[in-house]
């Protein structure tokens, strides 16, 4: 069913993924990703991916409910350039185009994170603009994405927010950024959203707390999706009262605020 | 299965809505939401919605994939109260919280936007500010939500994003908001998302590609979720050779923009 026709290119599928990555005990696939991703995901031969432990695993969990076109084995798996540290150079946009290599030969691609909708939050948009360089359809498959999850749940302002990733690990830095952040939240009436490693939750909430007025609206959502998960909005007043419970085993975790 | 213990509070399930409202020919609702959402919408007999016709027609879509737990007529379907206009008085506080007494009572309640997610670039957020302030438990259920899903399909930067909601439809305020979301796309490295009334896409558009640097990436994700959706990403200078092949019809779209 991937036999190309001369001089057809494929697709570049955008697959969701579960927001369960590195929490035990995985659930059905379809609990949080539509039939019609799972279907698609099933078809594909070639991916490119965030991690190849973690995509194999995935693909194991789409045959538990549609059965793979090939064996897993025989698919065709690449891993994403790793983004730099320490100031090395990124990789070139060859080094992204000779990934997209198998739809320049017909073959229809799929783009997989650990977690959530690929290139949100998270690497794949490189290869998303080689794509649309190389006049490539690209076709994004509805799937969970946690930020506007948390977003819905939070309550807090919907028609304008902003996700701005980490805040910084420095503490004299994170408390500028936050106020920085709960200003603009003020003079735009927008959201802001932030997300944390997980085992720095409570650090963040703490700082969080601390640096915002006492009537700005802080909101949590930790483990969206997953059945141990939960959501609460408060003023930052009440929070310096009663400070979340975060497990010391540690969800993802998505904080948004909003400044009165 | 909706009888509720003495004392039980229910929850507030923040339902997801496919992407294809006033598209002709509804797709079968499981090619965008995942059965976990669908099964849980057949059990919720309290539903808030943004309109009542077009819950009927979603809950017609689940009823074929799943047995609702009650007939249709004898759902309890209430409407949020409208946005206010020309500077009228939005609802109270008191009055969404009416809207929730049916979870004082232990009952579920199902929130439920025309498209989408709720609370999401829709009304509903003063809703489960409400159920917050009750300390009812809310739980959102994962499904599309066409802005997260445009910025993965963009290729443009998914760590750093704001949504801006609609942009005025003034001319020259247009302008020059475009230009100020530009100069803060460029501060922040973030990219910007603003959406249109279907009619009015093309419009826009010619405003973007006006008033935007020339090196400015702008992309277009139109009909998302539907077979005749596309997405394109560009540099400004490219698309004035080469506008976007809008429909007359008018399907939804989505605009973002990354300043080089």
């Amino acid at each position: 069913m991937d036999a190309p026709l001369p001089g057809e290119r494929g697709t570049l599928w955008l697959v969701p993924n579960a927001l369960d990555h590195g929490v035990d005990g995985a659930a059905s696939l379809d609990l949080t990703l539509p039939r019609g991703a799972i279907e698609r995901a099933a078809t594909l031969n070639h991916w490119v991916v965030e991690d190849a432990k973690s995509a194999r695993a995935f693909l194991k969990r789409v045959h538990a409910l549609h059965p793979l076109a090939q064996p897993l084995q025989s698919l065709d798996l690449r891993e994403m350039p790793r983004p730099p540290k320490d100031g090395r150079t990124p990789a070139s946009d060859e080094a992204w185009r000779a990934l997209l290599a198998p739809a320049l030969q017909g073959h229809d691609i799929g783009l997989l994170s650990e977690a959530g909708l690929p290139a949100v939050a998270d690497p794949g948009n490189a290869l998303v603009t080689q794509a649309h360089a190389l006049g490539l359809r690209v076709v994004p498959l509805p799937g969970p994405s946690a930020i506007t999850l948390a977003l819905a749940a939070s309550g807090l302002q919907g028609q304008s927010f902003a996700f701005v990733g980490y805040l910084p690990t420095d503490a004299a830095a994170r408390t500028a950024r936050v106020r920085s952040l709960e200003a603009l939240s003020r003079r735009e009436r927008q959201t802001q959203i932030a997300i944390e490693t997980p085992y720095r939750n409570a650090a963040l909430m703490a700082a969080l707390v601390e640096a915002l007025h006492p009537d700005t609206r802080l909101a949590v959502a930790c483990g969206v999706t997953l059945p141990e998960g939960w959501c609460r909005m408060a003023t930052v007043a009440r929070w310096r009262q009663a400070p979340p419970p975060f497990e010391s085993k540690g969800l993802p975790a998505v904080f948004l605020w909003l400044a009165a």
